[in-house]
């Protein structure tokens, strides 16, 4: 892995070269992890002239589920107590002769900023912007295969949640279930607050577990994901509890599930991300739900959970081929719940298959 | 509880207008949830001239455990997907006639900072630095009695494990068991990642919980916290696995104990701060732990876990009533193990019976 790093830093070398600048100093954590192979609690990196250098506030430890730092990397712990890493960096990047630092303004507060100015005057302060998440967009095979891992894990656990009894408990106890599954089949944690949502809460994005219990007749929607060495996937899946769905179940269902597959089938290379997002967007919009749809039908997913590319309408850029996206579109009625379908899919050339589906629990409308 | 937002509200004017400004920019989540009473996704609290504006990217919802909005707030939603309601703040300050906002330089970032300075070119951007983590150390009754609530739920949960099976179990199981048993009796969620450590891993503190089973003759730590209403609270406790502890464990428990006795008396009003830190340290000092011990040995709590005071060699400032802070002074020994011990306090009078123990689960050596 150790070249695998040294090479992800010396691209970030040629993007502060070209813009001028000598050193760049990494604070956002998934960008440290990305670079340096762990990012202990407040770590920055810096990417210097002559050397590469972690600075950490204490000694790392992978136990904390932070990854283990690149060997070939050096790392300096921070001896004072409270001590910031980045200033520490900034001190560092002076010594090592360099007229100019660029940083992640997007990341480093104004206060912090300000330290680093003034604990190394004479260095000029760049912005780095977001050229790191930039690097991260398209995946490797290595970052792919965690990703395959962590998909693997939330669809067993999610697997066993079905097979056991579901009416009467409520969303909170399933959430905790689920995410002590991903724990027992090997995940760092769940990628994400796991989200349970049964009847008039089901199909809601991102909704926080209550106590409402399961109930006969109910949709039941779940989204859930494992974090694997760091790399985040999402599935999510609506259910109908009892015997026989209601026919507005069904027809909703088989909408959303319409609208997520046309989604999933515009998951080509080089197709603009608007367009994914139209294609799953128009099923729905045609069929009169165009008001209260979630900005967002997927993004992107990596060492975080919600990155780069954004699947919106007013979203710019294309697809590159190893590019690892959610499809999510749902719909919510007010007072009655709804429908979310949510794949994590890798873009891959048609020739290859096309879009390669990571979370592989059937779509189809289960009855619980 | 409206009269109490708006009277914080109003200490912030009065702390701006002291600094020559005339609105302020409220952003840091735990501040705006003290101001305005919730603190929904990414919004920001304008503390304006004439009126005082709540901003959230999406519709504030109780259920996601951000609290109820002040009624007395006037609030605003923005309606494009992705708006920064820091942005739209800053554009609503020039707009009431504001030539100068003070913002929270520690919590904005620099490319935010930027943003805002954009969109309102005539406003002067001023520091508000941390004057409302000042205002929130010295807790109300009202606050006090959430921090009450949430200790009383820590019991709760750690008494009930105490009462089940440990031995053969995981650190991770014991962790989310414990995280169930919080919701279970009402928190909002956990405060902070459940800590268990079980043999070796015991008696670090912030331990994450991993694989290795609770085996006969281990010390087994565990830290967890409820939050409750946003409030936060913390105890620790390290038991014994098995019918008799070793000497050594017996004797490291006395220290570790007479050391968080010593913190927890010299919990009295007007004691500094350092003083507190150097009662309990000196007692490990003393005994040849000097090295390897934490930098603090106590904190504030409230509506984050960790917040001013720090109890800790080199902080400044003494103690109020009404300031809540934990004691947890703990030894590690690499290799075997320790003890932590950690309870949360609010600083009382002596008249009163001095400091306020909140989490009152008995700190005898238990053996289970």
């Amino acid at each position: 892995m150790s070249e695998v790093y040294a090479a992800r830093r010396d691209r970030v070398r040629e993007r502060c070269a070209a813009g001028g600048g000598a050193a760049a100093l990494v604070s956002r954590a998934a960008n440290v992890r990305y670079l340096a192979g762990a990012a202990p609690h407040g770590a920055v990196l810096l990417v210097g002239k002559d050397e590469d250098v972690l600075l950490c506030g204490r000694p790392p430890s992978d136990q904390q589920g932070e990854g283990r730092p690149d060997e070939a990397l050096r790392m300096q712990v921070l001896a004072a107590p409270g001590a910031d890493p980045a200033v520490a960096g900034a001190g560092l990047a002076a010594a090592q002769g360099a007229e100019t630092l660029a940083v992640e303004e997007h990341d480093l507060t104004v206060a912090r900023h300000r330290a680093l100015g003034s604990v190394a005057p004479r260095l000029r302060l760049l912005d780095l912007g977001t050229a790191v998440e930039q690097l991260r967009l398209v995946k490797d095979e290595e970052e792919i295969s965690c990703l395959r891992i962590a998909a693997e894990i939330a669809d067993q656990a999610l697997g066993e949640l079905l097979e056991s009894i579901l009416v009467g408990r409520t969303e909170r106890h399933l959430a905790l279930e689920l995410e002590r599954r991903l724990v027992d089949h090997g995940a760092d944690g769940p990628a994400f607050p796991t989200s349970v949502g049964t009847g008039p809460h089901s199909g809601r994005s991102a909704h926080r577990p209550s106590d409402r219990r399961v109930e006969e007749g109910d949709f039941l929607s779940v989204c859930l994901g494992a974090s694997y060495r760091g790399y985040r996937c999402e599935i999510g899946r609506t259910f109908v509890i009892g015997t026989s769905p209601a026919d507005w179940q069904i027809e909703l269902y088989d909408l959303v599930f319409a609208a997520q597959r046309a989604g999933r089938e515009a998951l080509v290379p080089g197709a603009a991300c608007r367009d994914v997002d139209r294609a799953a967007r128009h099923v729905l919009d045609s069929a009169g739900y165009a008001d209260g749809l979630a900005p967002l039908t997927g993004h992107g997913v990596g060492l975080e959970i919600d990155e780069d590319p954004q699947l919106a309408p007013a979203a710019m850029g294309k697809l590159d081929v190893c590019v690892p996206v959610t499809v999510e579109p749902g719909v919510h009625l007010p007072g009655r719940g709804g429908v979310r379908i949510d794949d994590t899919l890798v873009v891959r050339p048609e020739a290859d298959g096309g879009p390669e589906l990571l979370t592989i629990t059937t779509k189809e409308l289960l009855a619980l």
